[in-house]
């Protein structure tokens, strides 16, 4: 079954508002099995309108139109609707009733232009709008069942889910299934892991691999397709198909549910019942900030220092002025400090820490832009570790700096409280 | 001149992404005079992606196509392009010389799936991708010139605008002159904004208006439009109108040069050589991480203590633990202790503090979610002051709070240090 996907109007065309409606329908659409093959846009012209839906209705079986059903001039859609399928327009009496009583509740007067929302392409069945005014339809065309809905999203998709789906249920006889598993990759470029899952096809026919690139984590997704009779099958094989990829990818598999390295961290945290503080110096509250946008956040982080300044780190976070002098702000021993200090202000289980140059200024040969150290305070010991990474941006530098310290946290968590090795062991607390 | 844009790539076409793409493209394209007739979203699949161009070849002048540049099996566009084009595919020299110094200078080593990304369609003219590894190229096939660009926002964008438009401009002689101005509106909604302008087209001949909701702020951009050597009388007229839209807005104008709060606020300090700390509570550090997001914040960015324990809250910026069992931790009392501490441990200049309720969870009759308390503390003053918000949302919440705190701010120096008047004056310091 294809599916096509049509929105109209000049404000979604012109770039004046973006289009979610499309990505709600197909993520709506995929859900419950069909596959949108193609979306197109055009604008509030007729012509257009009318040559789109002549294309699409010999090449898909289901159509979803959006926007276009208003009161005013540039609502065009039943018009070109009625063009392409060679009919007249005429008022849908059902339409009309379901206005007229829409309209009487909020105590509106009916003008000419709202009747002619009404007006519904010969042979089209009206689509009750709960939620505004302007009635929705549907009509079959050569192979392809239009369905027209409003292009306001809450009315559309309010619409599609009361009124559509039950139609495109009962008249398709849907039953294929799609199941979908996501992993989350950290420390590999979308090219590695393409090269590392190569033969994954070979190995596991039916199922297709999808690579996102979400800097700076990759987001694979396996995807299964079938009967609902083979549920159990195709989980199955999903299942040993998660687990090649996670032999393959040697530990960069953040997690198998799709979860952000913040999340997966959250998750642990909750789990094994620890709290968490943070100090940030490069990082400049980013840690903080990804914690905190977790709903329920607030039981295992405590609290967050972000000590830009030199005298920040030591008033607040202890770290001692006389290291400062010697080694300078970014240095394992500053970072393993400053974990140090937000673990004892905040009387956490664990702590981490940034310091580095996220650039795009500020770098030395010594100490280059992309170099940072992290720390890490537990139970009983502190560590740090430098890391050099190749940006020269300064929020991808931030992103990536954060996202290292968050995974060193979920290693550490994830390996029964096993420090990571680091040159520098660090010391007993 | 009529162009086509084709964004390619399952998550988009799925809706695991929402396409900007198409509508910065479409905005870009409009500014440059342009205008966009259709818009097509097809999956990874190298006939449908052929088949959509084969179909725009006939109807367009200009085609941008996103997506499907990568290393990986799902990208396809070069190998579609090429069969459109009935050509096919070579090792471009130029492409791969880009891509091996971009690699170089990360110090990746450049793999087999790497190389490929160098397979261009015969015919096919480079653009370099100084951003990311893709590289793109542009084609001529019938009728229309067809662009490919990478799918990744910010390469995209960066590619349109130093590669594509001097491209576009050269081919189709364009030597209109296109001048914008930009207004960044904050306490206003989308539609009040609209209001307020009312009337402007018919003040302003020739100068259009467009708005865009970035939440929480509103853009408004002022577009001039006409011949290069009206240059000057167009810059007059854009002057006069950015002055009427500033009248008309009392005071919600937060930059007319485009720049967010935040940017506003760090141009501010620096210019008055102040410095400023941070206390947060339920906005989790998203205002220190909007802070250092801006390149030299280190100048007067010192520090923010993101306190969401209320003993972090106590032993950093010392809160009085007697406060927070009287009155609680949302309060303005709280919210003023904090600023005072954060200002007072930092040594800045002057210090903004958040607590508040971002929910979804967490609120109750008197403290619902969206309430927050926003506090102040400045070379000889404090205050607090509460605003609530209308959003269950804890982004859209946090955001909004960060933007308020920032604009308290931002207020307090374009006034020449006048506090805001509130209901608590605050203690002296």
């Amino acid at each position: 079954m294809i599916a096509h996907l049509l929105s109209t109007g000049d404000e979604v065309l012109l770039g004046d508002v973006t289009d979610t409606n499309a990505s709600f329908l197909a993520r709506q659409l995929k859900n419950a099995g069909i596959r949108v093959r193609k979306t197109t846009t055009v604008g509030d012209d007729i012509e257009e309108i009318s040559q789109a839906m002549n294309q699409i209705s010999g090449q898909a079986q289901i159509c979803i139109a959006t926007g276009g059903l208003g009161p005013t001039v540039d609502d065009l859609s039943a018009q070109a609707c009625a063009r392409a399928a060679g009919m007249g327009l005429e008022i849908d009496r059902q339409a009309l009733d379901s206005m007229a009583v829409f309209y009487q509740r909020r105590g509106f007067e009916m003008t000419q232009g709202d009747t002619e929302q009404a007006m519904l392409p010969q042979g089209a069945k009206v689509l009750v709008n709960d939620h505004g005014t302007a009635p929705g339809f549907y009509i079959q065309i050569h192979d392809c069942l239009f369905f027209f809905l409003p292009g306001v999203p809450s009315e559309m998709k309010a619409m599609f889910k009361t009124k559509v789906l039950p139609v495109l249920k009962e008249q398709f006889k849907m039953t294929d299934l799609v199941l979908i598993e996501r992993l989350t990759i950290f420390g590999l470029g979308e090219s590695k892991v393409g090269a590392d899952l190569e033969g994954f096809e070979k190995q596991f026919h039916g199922l297709t691999l999808g690579f996102r690139a979400r800097f700076p984590v990759v987001e694979v997704k396996i995807v299964g397709k079938g009967e609902i009779g083979n549920k159990n099958e195709i989980q199955a094989t999903l299942k040993k198909a998660v687990q090649w990829a996670v032999d393959k990818l040697e530990g960069k598999v953040v997690s198998t549910k799709g979860l952000s390295v913040a999340e997966e961290v959250g998750r642990l945290l909750v789990e094994q019942n620890k709290t968490l503080a943070v100090a940030e110096s490069c990082t400049g509250g980013l840690i903080a900030n990804m914690m905190t946008d977790l709903s329920g956040s607030s039981d295992y982080f405590l609290f967050s220092g972000v000590t830009y300044s030199n005298d920040a780190k030591v008033n607040v976070l202890g770290v001692k002025q006389q290291t400062l002098i010697e080694v300078g702000a970014v240095h394992e021993k500053i970072a393993e400090q400053m974990a140090y200090g937000a673990k004892k202000k905040a009387g956490s289980d664990v702590a981490i820490s940034t310091t580095g140059i996220a650039g795009p200024t500020g770098g030395s040969k010594e100490k280059p832009v992309g170099m940072v150290c992290i720390g890490m305070a537990t139970e009983n010991r502190s560590m740090a570790k430098t890391f050099v990474f190749p940006f020269e941006d300064r929020l991808m530098n931030k992103k990536v700096f954060a996202a290292t310290a968050l995974e060193m946290l979920r290693q550490y968590l994830v390996s029964g409280n096993q420090l990571p090795r680091c040159k520098q062991r660090g010391m007993d607390l």
